[in-house]
């Protein structure tokens, strides 16, 4: 059986060369896109002229269109524009682009209803907007389904692009590097050779069965005590609160679903990790609130992006104001994007925070091995003395980082809360993990001999070899950077390369890396509040590395020559 | 690593032994239930006439208390009860029995909250209905996660206990045997045998990483080919149609996530497998609306408990006239609890049925390989030349029942309707199967001569003799059963054994074979209108089958003594 032959190889290789220029296969559309948008912002103020015009009109009889729908048909219309990219990139018969009624016809769902074309999969043949049939088979999904279609393909289009055209050293060397993925992929020898070896194979009945739907117990001992020991736990922590379930996404949106009900909060300092924002869309429903953190250094903000209490109590305020029920506080430690470690005196005012208003805290430590600097030190919040409300703290960690096996799909709980224990148990049923899965892991984290020796040592000196090569290339092209020591990713200000500094040039910068077969991530799907910060992976092997930085140069380069040509443009102007 | 030395092994086989009478550790605390309910609905009878007579009071100032919330309570007493018999049952110091005031003091979520405080571990050393704290930390849950919990605490307790103390030939003969758990687990040594060959354990770097969240390309083409011949499909099936996850359940959450809006509802035959009426408690929130099979033989009913397009076409009728919005039709392939392997032309006209009316379909066929009767074919819906409907009908299958490996986790959902497949990928992300078991999947699906050989003869010759085996006991014991031919279990009738017969007799008699450490599922878990039917999975090992039904038989015996002695009882009253 070959993996690589089952991917599926489309013309998007030769479709980007073409399109290495100024106008690539994705800034086209892009541009399309921003026309588009101008065009109905300028409809929309239109509507609203007429409304306030219209103020003596009985409601009833008014052609009313709310503002809601409006965006829904904006969204509808750069959708389908992405739908169009997203085509020529599966290189089906495409949609052919049709413009969508602007009559809503005030039906309630009608602007969710929309999306639902959107949703289509262009590289059906005959599967187009203005296919009679589509519109039929477009009503085959229920609203949230339409909702959670949509948001998928707007979150996960690159990601899939990606899957079925990687880049391979050998086989595709035009296929996609995707630096805007948190996957660490420098110890992928070390790993491969542990699982290979002959204690990983066992096969007892029990591993075949349905399991205990909060894990299997001899896992959730043994994670226990890894735990125990890696996160410095004054006194040994107790399996039984623990829950494994199939990746940290399902322990936060589980603990999202038993914490809140849908439309409460959790306050999020921002950036960060914009998965939980997906997660939310699926189930939970929950708001996250963003505390925004600044990039400009302040006497009351110290440091670039500086976490403080009083800056999550004015949120809190803000959102209780706005009549918002604030549930709880998300905090990611190693910090993900920002590569921060959060020092034991701030971790413990947090917490202490939370206690006063009663707010559940859930720390993210899926990076807690990635600290490669060694002067940092990271405190788990498990190794407190005493924790200020332990009923309200829980903890998420997995091994998808730090041993980078994102493909075993594992995440564990941690509360001493035995109520949330066992309400997120229940979705085990849901969440589940392979029993062969849950033997090599724990098999896995049972071998502290090696990983203290062999593996954690080679991973971090790895880490830090490949933070060094990077963070010197960006310096090489002045790029100013966060240097946090820790994560497997880097914090970049492209500012520079935006004219106007919007998140509308944002992805367009974006997409001209998507051009030149290179995936970053961009601060937007971070909740950024200023546009023009991207992270950058850099837990790749060197060559691929040199591959990436070589393409992200090229991108850098050409960004530069379209911003003199357009400032030269302007100044020809005025 | 031992599995079986994690297992908490409690003094409950003590308890069970003292209790083997007819006063036995689950009946006493029924009786109590039965008890406690007579009470309460004699209150709620009070309350009734004391309504009636308050018609005059204004409504504000009248002491109500909405039958609901009576409802919230009784629940709320019986659950008490049954913690308590859980306490018991995990060794722990238990619940104090604390009658919970029935001032609900007019808040909206009390009925709900109630639960709160049933769902709290019993075993938790000081963690009791009368320690004022507790009240507290009921109040960490959201109300759906105090909803989710209390179902699944009711649906899962037996199922928990199976966990914690299972039968053992050697080292637990007291612990419980499960035939109320659909698992075969006939060929274990088989599973075993070919899962531990060396082609199983290869290691690519992509089992390692993130995958495609609808599935590895390379399994999805496997399944594809696998469905093709099994299911006898006329044209090769498409492997982008195909989306695997972590389980059926899954799909068939997802599904309902897709296809229906909270509150819409999927006509359901019944009796039928309960855990998608937990499924749908997780999150779909879909109602399943029972078309209830009649178990007597009569002119229009010339089969028990037979499905016909007219039973359907009046559920659908009565739902509609209710004001329920019908999305969708499930049907269960060879059929959970019955046994029952559709004629093709029954086929055809339920999913014609279902084209009348724009339902989708979802078909579970996944006991198809489980058929061992050789006079019986099974029919695939995807075996037809044309489907009705191709983009309503969606079909789910695993490897759970028909290779019993329940423990892998994996379902796979195939159907033409690529939006479906798009919307049901998004989930992808929540419920993903590890990439090791994605690849050792694939390679057993692939294997189809060892599958045609080696293993479905085998398997099939021991379901049958498995099957001889328990017809020959309840041929001998005078107890009716359902001979249909598939599945890994038999659908029986006891409701000789209860008088009266009802559903609380059902559940005492459940009851009565927990104490003897044996688990059956009872009909009302299956929705079952009449009570007395019962459900026993054969597909176990022959020795702890005898084992199994040698308590059977014990139980019965004291059940009958039980019934004579109350016949006696009654008769000198009159």
């Amino acid at each position: 059986m070959s993996h690589r032959s089952d991917a599926v190889h489309l013309p998007w290789g030769q479709m980007s060369r073409q399109g290495l220029g100024n106008q690539g296969v994705h800034t086209q559309p892009m541009e399309m896109m921003l026309h588009l948008k101008q065009a109905i912002e300028k409809h929309m103020g239109q509507l609203a002229t007429r409304h306030q015009q219209q103020d003596l009109v009985p409601e009833e009889e008014r052609p009313y269109q709310a503002p809601g729908e409006q965006e829904a048909l904006l969204g509808n219309l750069m959708y389908q524009l992405v739908s169009l990219l997203q085509s020529g990139a599966t290189g089906g018969p495409g949609f052919q682009l049709s413009c969508p009624s602007l009559d809503v016809k005030g039906d309630a769902g009608g602007g969710q209803r929309q999306w639902a074309q959107s949703s289509r999969q262009p590289a059906q043949p005959g599967y187009q907007l203005n296919d009679p049939e589509a519109t039929f088979v477009s009503q085959h999904l229920s609203s949230r389904g339409i909702d959670i279609s949509a948001s998928y393909q707007a979150s996960f289009q690159d990601y899939n692009m990606y899957q079925r055209d990687k880049y391979h050293e050998e086989q595709n060397t035009l296929g996609f590097i995707n630096l805007g993925l948190s996957e660490n992929k420098l110890c992928l020898d070390l790993m491969t050779e542990r699982l290979s070896q002959s204690d990983m194979n066992v096969l007892e009945d029990v591993l075949l069965q349905y399991p205990d739907w909060s894990g299997q117990p001899f896992l959730r001992k043994e994670v226990a005590q890894f735990l125990t020991c890696y996160c410095k736990v004054p006194a040994q922590l107790d399996p039984e609160n623990v829950v494994v379930l199939n990746g940290c996404s399902s322990v936060f949106s589980t603990l999202a679903m038993v914490l809140c009900d849908p439309g409460e909060a959790f306050l999020t300092p921002t950036p960060f990790y914009g998965g939980f924002v997906f997660s939310s869309s699926l189930y939970s429903k929950i708001e996250l609130i963003p505390v925004h953190l600044d990039s400009e250094s302040t006497d009351a903000n110290p440091c670039p992006f500086q976490l403080t209490v009083d800056k999550l109590e004015r949120a809190l305020l803000e959102a209780t104001l706005a009549g918002k029920k604030v549930r709880g506080l998300i905090l990611i430690n190693p910090q993900n994007p920002l590569g921060d470690v959060y020092s034991r005196d701030l971790l413990e005012e947090c917490l202490k925070f939370a206690k006063r208003y009663n707010l559940h805290v859930i720390v993210d430590e899926i990076y807690m091995l990635s600290v490669f600097d060694e002067s940092i030190t990271f405190h788990s919040v498990l190794s407190m003395e005493s924790l200020p409300d332990p009923n309200r703290t829980h903890v998420i960690w997995g091994t998808s980082k730090d041993f980078g096996i994102s493909g075993f799909r594992f995440g564990v709980l941690y509360t001493h809360n035995k109520e949330v224990v066992s309400a997120v148990s229940s979705f085990g049923y849901l969440h589940g993990i392979s029993g062969i899965a849950q033997y090599k892991l724990c098999r896995l984290l049972q071998n502290q001999e090696w990983i203290d020796t062999v593996y954690l040592p080679t991973y971090r000196a790895r880490l830090q070899k490949a933070h060094r090569y990077i963070t010197k290339k960006l310096k090489a092209l002045g790029i100013p950077f966060l240097n946090r020591g820790s994560g497997l990713y880097i914090w970049i200000n492209l500012q520079v390369y935006l004219d106007p500094c919007t998140f509308e040039e944002e992805l367009l910068l974006h997409h001209r890396f998507l051009d030149n077969k290179l995936m970053l991530s961009r601060g937007k799907t971070y909740t950024c509040k200023e546009p023009g910060w991207f992270r950058i992976v850099f837990a790749e092997k060197p060559l691929l590395l040199k591959q990436a930085m070589h393409r992200f140069y090229q991108v850098l380069e050409e960004q530069k020559q379209c911003l003199r040509v357009k400032q030269l443009e302007s100044a020809q102007r005025e």
